[in-house]
């Protein structure tokens, strides 16, 4: 508290990202890292980047990566976006498309850093409660709003919504932004970049801190319809005029290129999930079905709280929220085979 | 104008960057940039920042980069928040400390992105008038306000207040966060970093765009008493919890680390923007007393608007402001030598 701090400032309700224990040296299955490195394209253009030319302003507009992005996705590069990480994408997204008079919708149980931007903006927000499946309903997002966001898949179930069931939120809601988080979306869902051309209401958000193994590089990005674009860029260049560094540009712009290494790296994850899904379900574990580079699992005879502990003694971190509802979920990221197999033998000793 | 547009969003008034052409090679001296390299260190820190490690998240609080900041300027680590450029560590200094209900004070000639900021978060900002002469008229601060900024040395004049002035400021306000831009004082002004200590309500920010020659790496940082910093990290956390990547990290920590390479470079450039300002003046343009790496220059005898877009056709661009009572200027950054000659000899072509 301060008499310096603005209303807005006291009344903040900020994100707690996974824990960084600096104290030994974990397992990370924590906080959705990529256990692969980013392709070693991208390695080279960012060190190529750190050069003389470091004292020059980056291009604002960020063209090359916005065209890599609108290449890769058959879309025009004012069709694309680009920011300091996909959160500060998305809080741009909330300024410029979110805050309406009428409430925005989110899932209750869901990305936690929503209701973080909305005690920023001062946005009102109606959370929909998940069913008890952790599946959206999506019925419920046919109400009176301002907004609508949702993560596909889901955060931190995993669960994937249809394309189908995406259409019909955006046909019933015409006059709204309705914005798909598509940050795990590589590892098991169906885009809904196809959906652009047809829906003007609809802003996908991704980044490549997840499926493209750049997490330190802090690059993500919007596509939508060009007017959504225009706005998103309005609140950008009334905030900060060059979001992303020289290196960022170029290690994102050679890592959405290199297709090749993208899909081997991917598919190694997705391997591993199932080998690791049906492991856990051997063990005890209740696993909702995942499309992202995680699981989230209920061990059906143990305290999950307590496991969380005894497996950070152990030296693998996996992430426990203490929030309602979810309080007898792990969620634990795919790691690599090894790293999984440690896991597996660490809980086989502790069950 | 789009119906999925927030009412913020189509009143804003975004800020408009130098332009940084691409239809040919300008002698650029039109956005302050350094012109020359980076430390070495910094150089070599970055290419080694873009290892595999950039498939993890950085350091959410980049405590080595507040620990070399703090150590630079004998501070403790919670005295300092980073961000990513001074232009976000602006904007979340507006929202934590320069949002209240009694209006905001800055100077009417100044750094132009203050009012986009005041358009993005709704602030009520009340301009006050330089003197004829440019100079911050210090009593006019001395009225009701919800808060205070100016740089200093101030933006395009270049002209420093000292740190006398400064104080009478600060003790005229007890109650509002002073907030200094410190973007160019180090080629020439006083950096306010002693009065920390002392007045609890002075926020000063910098950047390593300018006088470290990372433009390109976008890193800014703030400084001030704690209560102040954990208004920022309290903004900051509700908007993105890693504004810093890897390499941005590395290189600005070993750029401040770097103290003979950046007072090598720093007096180059004074030494020409000094010759320079002399040349000019025997050219007939009356230049400002700059503290800063650019000079504010009027040609007494000839159209500034016009001398800009002949300078831009013989390839050197320098920064004209189509603005009330600075049309008559042009504001001109110092590059090397040989570019301030290339300059001169274009202008002699020219008047």
């Amino acid at each position: 508290m301060s008499k310096f701090w603005s209303k807005r400032t006291h009344e903040l309700d900020p994100y707690t990202p996974g824990e960084q224990p600096q104290d030994r040296q974990y397992i990370k299955l924590n906080t959705n890292e990529n256990p692969y490195p980013p392709s070693p394209k991208a390695i080279d253009a960012m060190r190529a980047a750190a050069d003389e030319n470091m004292r020059l302003y980056p291009d604002p507009a960020a063209a090359s990566l916005k065209q890599a992005i609108a290449d890769y996705y058959s879309l025009n590069t004012n069709q694309v976006f680009v920011g300091n990480s996909s959160d500060e994408v998305l809080a741009h997204t909330f300024v410029a498309l979110l805050k309406h008079d009428k409430p925005l919708l989110y899932p209750d149980i869901s990305y936690s850093f929503y209701p973080s931007y909305c005690s920023l903006f001062g946005i009102n927000a109606k959370p929909i409660p998940l069913k008890d499946d952790f599946t959206i309903a999506v019925d419920d997002y046919k109400q009176g709003n301002g907004g609508i966001i949702f993560p596909n898949p889901n955060a931190p179930s995993g669960i994937a919504l249809s394309l189908d069931e995406i259409e019909q939120i955006l046909r019933a809601n015409p006059d709204s932004a309705v914005v798909i988080d598509e940050a795990y979306v590589d590892f098991g869902a169906d885009t809904a970049t196809p959906l652009i051309k047809d829906y003007p209401n609809l802003l996908i958000t991704q980044t490549f801190s997840k499926s493209r193994s750049l997490a330190g590089l802090r690059v993500g990005f919007a596509m939508g319809n060009q007017e959504l674009i225009e706005g998103l860029e309005r609140v950008k260049n009334s905030f900060n005029s060059y979001p992303l560094d020289r290196a960022a540009i170029a290690g994102a712009t050679a890592s959405i290129k290199d297709k090749d290494y993208f899909i081997q790296t991917r598919d190694k994850i997705i391997d591993t999930r199932e080998k690791t899904s049906r492991a856990l379900g051997q063990m005890g574990f209740d696993i909702l079905p995942s499309a992202a580079n995680f699981v989230f699992a209920k061990p059906l005879h143990h305290d999950a709280e307590t496991l969380y502990k005894q497996l950070k003694q152990n030296g693998v971190l996996v992430r426990y929220f203490n929030a309602p509802r979810i309080t007898d979920y792990l969620r634990i990221t795919i790691g690599t085979d090894e790293e999984m197999a440690i896991l597996l033998e660490k809980l086989s000793e502790l069950l």
